[in-house]
């Protein structure tokens, strides 16, 4: 899978001093074919509007649609592709109010937004903090697929030793 | 894939009614090998701890280990596999609250329990209503990976056209 134009951060690690509220990153895009749709559903989440276009068309859907969770693993592709934290790896601590506010079809083009809603210090390990992103999917026409919260984990540059996040 | 062992619903369609606060649900198991994590990795989650031992090595996990949503997609194959609303289809209105305790190690046998907290009809569609559950997901050792709230949609038997749930 190649995702197509866009910002991209460099390689250099970033540490948490390093960000700000308000910091977005928007990824490249990616469109989703049908025959990736199915494989994934047989692999994951094998129900009817995933897996056939005449099964799916009974379902409340009418027609087939991509997985809820795929929609959610292509946005992360999309967001370690577009190096969301340089070269600082994407570890989640939580992930919270995923929402599914439209369904992903084939062919839809994907692309995601993440933006720096808080920043905190931990308050047992004094290496690290959390940063909280909102983050949302949507299609090329401009349609919100998926909106989510996360809360990643982020080295202090002041205190971290720099092994543990290479 | 196949997960081995465990109660399975039957096939039949549940509605809103026939779910009860505190039912619980478990599923079989599944064994995740090093290839499966290195295959979901390379095409959803391209990070050095999910790809490679070495690579891994001087990352903060300091060894190889599966995608947090590798973990979290490996629930869902197994609630589906489990019937977990026998015939009715799984629709996640809301993922909430989801959060990585351990991580998923080559080898780790999976396995998952869902247990319904909460019943809701819709306020908006008298045709439906939503239930909320607690999912957790542990290896074979008892030790919990991950654990989420899901709120799924589900039909109401008495104001549903069957045909929008098969």
């Amino acid at each position: 899978m190649e995702a197509k134009a866009a910002s991209e951060r460099s390689a250099d690690p970033l540490y948490l001093e390093d960000i700000q509220v308000g910091d977005l990153v928007e990824t490249k895009e990616f469109t989703v074919t049908r025959d990736m749709i199915i494989a994934f559903a047989e692999q994951y989440d094998p129900q009817p509007m995933h897996l056939d276009e005449k099964a799916a068309h009974d379902t409340i859907f009418g027609e087939l649609v991509g997985s809820g969770w795929q929609t959610l693993v292509l946005t992360m592709r999309l967001l370690v592709d577009a190096r969301l934290l340089g070269g600082t790896p994407l570890i989640g601590a939580e992930l919270k109010n995923i929402r599914f506010h439209a369904p992903m079809r084939p062919g839809n083009t994907l692309r995601a937004g993440a933006e720096v809603t808080a920043i905190r210090p931990s308050k047992s390990r004094p290496d690290r903090g959390f940063i909280d992103l909102k983050v949302t999917t949507r299609n090329a026409d401009g349609m919100t697929l998926a909106t989510q919260n996360w809360s990643l984990v982020m080295p202090l540059r002041s205190t971290s030793p720099e092994r543990n996040y290479k």
